[in-house]
Order: structure tokens, then C-alpha cells, then sequence
């Protein structure tokens, strides 16, 4: 047996709490007991999500099935939105628009810089028309972080126009004050900060998200935002909901609250901050610009002349430490290191550790143990 | 604490087995540890439908999730789709395909009668562009078994026509040859006779439905049938899977391939027909017609002068045995016994204990026993 440690930005580690409260007894979700959970469920949700304006609906899918929730649920065909995008999933949110035959614009900036709220305001003055600002606000492709706040404050101005956000990653790593800065929709997955297997997606929606999902004609069912809020007025869902892993996220929902969100958000900033601190100190370089870094997931690039898929292999198979390798172009060029949901300090540690080790089979030069002490130094403070 | 036991229609029990297999600590999906589960799901699942030629897609939702998926992956706005229905769920196929600009006639029974394949003749031979015929092999709502096979061949006849099973509470319950019979999309959900919590759902597509398919206009993204296809060839799945659900449908394909498909059959007829004999021995009339009872679900009358919640609820509450009500016009006219998944013949003796003795609290006039005695006598064969 070799302990094993998953450092990915999803599926996260799920804590034997949660694990347990979804292998009690299968109970039936039309039931007063159920009916709690349900209760219990949404309450959480919207602390977590910041919001007591929005109505946050749950589906049993995973976060591509909430990101077309959202395009179906907003929009006309035909309707006029723009999707700034920094990695693999702000082109998902494009390409599902294109599905649904929306007119796209795309503000694309590489996977290693942030969505300019400037570029939006600039689309948004000579589109005044346009229906929706669509936004990933933690890109876990590329570790890049989203200044959503920014962007709400440029789409306040445009009372027909609704801003999406892709929090899938955010949610319970980094700040999402959904009422406060104005996000219309904000969605996120199970799987991720909400530290529970994947299956199930959360989605708000404001008020002003409600008026857009008035006037949509897209076709839907399965994902019907109407039928969704009707059913939750009783404290149920209008088809089968995914009963363990409801009863799971209200387990996660109460370890959460039991932290609070603020300590939250602030244990992700320091495990972020010491996973940089020793990559840098073991001289390899981050991916994502200083001006856009997440707290979910840290992205660097495999050291000129290193096989990047070995590093993640030797990692997993040695170690037993899996970390994520990179997407798309970056496959095999940038290792990704999650730390997002149920983490602590030492799994910090012992992933730099796993890393100095394998390092050093790949014969890299480098002072074993400087990456450990400066993650040390940094989670001190 | 009262033990308590669970008859309904779904969700069903889940074993133990199952259960535990569903709590072990999280894994990744893109690795060959995950790759190994997907490959025993899918060829359980291929067993469990009795097919070699089709291919089983596995999606991240619920049964409704799957029904929609084969309306927006078969077909094109304007399509001529028959529906032939006998309950809610038949109901509800024929919204999803309205919902897509389907030309929908629909054969309406009522609750209680079987659908006639003569019917379904007639339809095709008077719309012979007709695309897809649609049906719902086991109505969990009325107990009504339908005769898919002989559907099946009068659909052969039209090349462009496919048909479309509703096997939700059928797979696992009933005989499904998918093959033989030549049924081109049969789906099904995790909760039911896979004895697994709900989250998951399976689609079975023949090579017919795939050309259907090639000539689908319809927008589909989460649900696309081609995705699934493409990525299952390489053991993966285009978006996150349900790891967790998945993990447990692999045990549970394990303990279903260990009794063997036609031993459950035979064990699902045998506990249905030991609920019915046991039912009228009470004096209590069943709800499905004779020529086609399910073995999933056994409706029955609530007698004549009886409260039909309260026998429900005096069941739940003080005898901790959870049965089904009716659903819309049969609220409180009928309960539903769910005997589908994992079952043995000691859940029937105990619901029928549990009835006899509401039904004593309820001042309905019987031999105490009676039912029981039938019972046995039924089991024992």
C-alpha cells in the first residue's frame, strides 16, 4: 500500500465526513427528510455564494451541464453576447453559445493574461444591444484569475445585459461577493471547492438574470430554470435530484459554515501563496501573470529540457502525489499543482516534497529542500 | 430508531457493497485507474442491456436527462414522432419533444391500459415519414408493462423510423433484449434496478439510432451523443463523469453479473407476483391491467373508504416502511410498492406485514395474515 494524495483542481479531495454522510441509507427525495437536506442544501449554497438576492438552483450534472443552463436559460437565438476567455473552459462557454446559435464575439487573450474590463466596456459602448458578458472567473486551465468585480461594474450600466460567470473553480477558493458586486449568474460544480465527488452543479441567478430568462426562447427541459425555482418554492426539484450527493454537499455546507467563508478564501490565499513561494525557490517559473494569479490552482512550467509528462507521472506513480498536467497546447509543458477545497498546510508540503524528489530523478539542479523552506516561511507569515 | 425499509420505485436500496464502494477516497478521472472503471461500466452495462451492437453512453443527470437526449440527438425540429403513453413518464416524453418543435401525435391509454402495438401499425402506415416512435417500456407511475418487443416489430419495417424505450424501471426488472428485439435507444437510470443512488443514466444507441443521428439538426452540447461516443472510444468521458456513482455502478455491474440478467428477471417476477397474490388475498384490487403488469412496481386501489395518505403515511411513520403514493390524478387513490433493485423475499413479507397491519389501524375488515399466507405460497412456487 502507498498513501495517496490527489492534488488536482478537481475531482478535490472529499473529506470522510462528507464520504460517509453519502454512503448512509438511500431515502426517498419526496419526503420531509429530504425536503430538509433540500433546505439545508440552498441555505448553504447562498452563504457560500454571497448572495440573499439571487435564488441558487442545483441540477445533477456536472459544470458543463450548469454552464449550458446558463446559455439556454439567458438567451435568443440570434441574441448578441461577448465571451472573454483565457483558457480551455471561457471556449467552452463559447462554443456552447455557438450551439445555441447566439452571434459570439470573442475577447481572447492566450491562457497567460487577464480579461480586460476595458475591452468589455469597449464591446459592451459599440454593442449597446448585447445580451450577455460571459466570463470565467478562475480559468483552471490556466490558473489565471479573473477580475469579475472589474467587469460587473462595467455591465451595471447595461440594464438588458446579464453578466455570466464561470465560478466553477472560484466558488470556495477565491472571493465571490455575488450580490455585492452585481455577478448575474455565478455557477460552480461539486467537485471543486464544495469538496464532494462531481455530479452535482450549483447555479445563482438574479434578478436581472430572472428578466433575461423571461424573454429566452431557447428550447430546454432537463435544465429548465423555471421548472427548477417552482419545485424549490417546496423545497424539492422537478425531476429526480442526485440524493447522495445532495446529502453529502449539506454535510460539506456545514463543515464550510463551521470555517466560515472569509477563513475560507484566506486558508486558500496562504496555501496558493506557499505552493508559489516554493516553486519559485526551486527556480521554475509560474504560469500565470502576477496580475491575475488564482487561489484554486497553481499552474508552472516544466523546467526547459525536463519531460513535463514524466514529472507528473514520477510524481504519481512513486510518490503518489497526482497533480494535473497541462491542457491543450500546454500538454506536457506546464505541470498544475490544485489546492482547492479540503487542503491544508502539509499537503502543501508534501506536494513541493514529492516534487524536490522527482526533481532530483530528473537530474534538475537545484538545492533539495529550498522549495520545502520558503513554503515553510510562507505559511508562518 | 426504528430499522427502516425502503419500496419505492426509485430510488431504490442500495447495497451495502455499493454504498461503501461510492465512500472510498476521490481519484481522477484522466488516469487509467478511472479508464479501467469506465470499460467495466460500459460492459456491464452492454450485458445488463443485452447488446453487442449498440453502443451505452453513460451521462452525468438523471432519467430525464437521458429521455432528453434522445429527443435532441434522434431528431430535427418538425420531425413526426408518435408517443404512445399510459402514465406520467410517457407525459413527459411527449413534452421534451414538443419542447423541440416535434410534430407529436400522441396514443393516450389512461393509466391502465397496455399500449397496442396494432395502434402503432396504423400510425406508420398513415405517416410513413414518420422519425421515431416513442414509448415507455415500464411506467412507474401506473405499474403498466408494455410489449416493446412487439412494437419493436412494427417500427423494423420503416428504415427511418426509430424507437424509443423508456426502460428506466424496465432494465434490471424486466427482459430488455435489446439486440434481438431490435430496440434502437433504451435508457435507464442509476436509482432503479442498477441499485445505485440517482445521478447517473445510461443510453443504449443502434446503429440505426446513430443514423438518425448524422441527420440531427437540433442544438445539443452537454448531451451530445457524439462527444460521449468519440471520448468513449478512448475510456473517458467529454466532461467530468459522476466519479463517484460510477465507481458504485461498477460494484454493482459486478453483483448483477454475479447473479446473472435472467436470474434477476426470474427474481423480479417472483417477488412482483408474491406482492400481487399477497395484495388480493387482502381483498385489495391492483391497479395495472392483467395483460400487462411490470415486475418493478406493483400499484394497488386503496379500498374504498380508506384515507390512501394516511395508509401511507401510518406505514412510513409507525412502521418505518416507505411505500409510493399515486402520482396526479391517483394522489391518495393508490400506493405503489416498488420492488426493483435489491430485493429479496423477506422485503415483501415485511411491506405486507407493514400493510396488514396499517390496514388493521385503518378499521378495514380482513383476515390478519392472510396476506402473508398468499404471499408464501407465491414464493415458495
Amino acid at each position: 500500500m502507498r498513501k495517496k494524495y490527489l492534488m488536482t483542481p478537481g475531482p478535490t479531495p472529499v473529506p470522510s465526513e462528507v464520504l460517509l454522510a453519502q454512503a448512509r441509507p438511500m431515502i426517498h427525495h419526496r419526503t420531509p427528510d429530504f425536503e430538509q437536506v433540500v433546505r439545508e442544501c440552498v441555505e448553504g449554497l447562498k452563504y457560500v455564494f454571497q448572495t440573499e438576492q439571487s435564488d441558487v438552483l442545483l441540477f445533477a450534472c456536472s459544470g458543463t451541464g450548469a454552464m449550458e443552463s446558463a446559455v439556454v436559460n439567458c438567451f435568443c437565438a440570434g441574441d448578441k453576447v461577448v465571451v472573454g476567455y483565457n483558457g480551455k473552459f471561457g471556449q467552452r462557454m463559447e462554443q456552447i453559445s455557438k450551439t445555441y446559435g447566439l452571434e459570439v464575439t470573442k475577447l481572447e487573450y492566450g491562457w497567460q493574461k487577464v480579461v480586460d474590463p476595458a475591452d468589455i466596456a469597449a464591446y459592451l459602448a459599440a454593442n449597446p444591444d448585447a445580451r450577455g458578458v460571459i466570463v470565467t472567473q478562475s480559468e483552471t486551465s490556466s490558473g489565471v484569475l479573473n477580475d469579475v468585480e472589474a467587469i460587473a461594474r462595467v455591465v451595471k450600466d447595461y440594464p438588458d445585459c446579464v453578466l455570466i460567470v464561470d465560478s466553477i473553480t472560484g466558488i470556495g477558493a477565491v472571493d465571490v461577493q455575488t450580490d455585492a458586486w452585481g455577478l448575474d449568474v455565478v455557477m460552480t460544480g461539486s467537485q471543486k471547492g464544495l469538496m464532494l465527488p462531481p455530479g452535482l452543479a450549483a447555479v445563482s441567478v438574479s434578478p436581472k438574470a430572472w428578466r433575461a430568462c423571461e424573454r429566452s426562447t431557447l428550447p430546454k427541459f432537463y435544465f429548465d430554470w423555471k421548472k427548477h425555482a417552482k419545485s424549490l418554492e417546496k423545497d424539492t426539484t422537478p425531476f429526480t435530484p442526485a440524493v447522495s450527493l445532495m446529502i453529502g454537499l449539506a454535510e460539506s455546507l456545514r463543515l464550510m459554515r463551521e470555517e466560515g467563508i472569509e477563513n475560507i478564501i484566506a486558508r486558500h490565499a496562504r496555501l496558493a501563496e506557499a505552493t508559489r513561494q516554493g516553486c519559485e525557490a526551486l527556480g521554475l517559473e509560474l504560469f500565470a501573470p502576477a496580475e491575475g494569479r488564482g487561489n484554486a490552482v497553481t499552474p508552472v512550467w516544466v523546467p526547459e529540457g525536463l519531460d513535463g509528462k514524466k514529472l507528473v507521472s514520477i510524481m504519481k506513480n512513486r510518490h503518489g502525489v497526482t497533480v494535473a498536467g497541462g491542457q491543450d497546447d500546454y500538454a506536457g509543458r506546464i505541470f498544475r499543482v490544485g489546492h482547492l477545497g479540503y487542503f491544508g498546510d502539509f499537503d502543501i508540503i508534501t506536494t513541493l516534497a514529492a516534487l524536490e524528489m522527482t526533481l532530483v530523478e530528473l537530474g534538475y539542479d537545484f538545492e533539495p529542500g529550498s522549495g520545502i523552506k520558503a513554503a515553510e516561511k510562507a505559511l508562518i507569515g
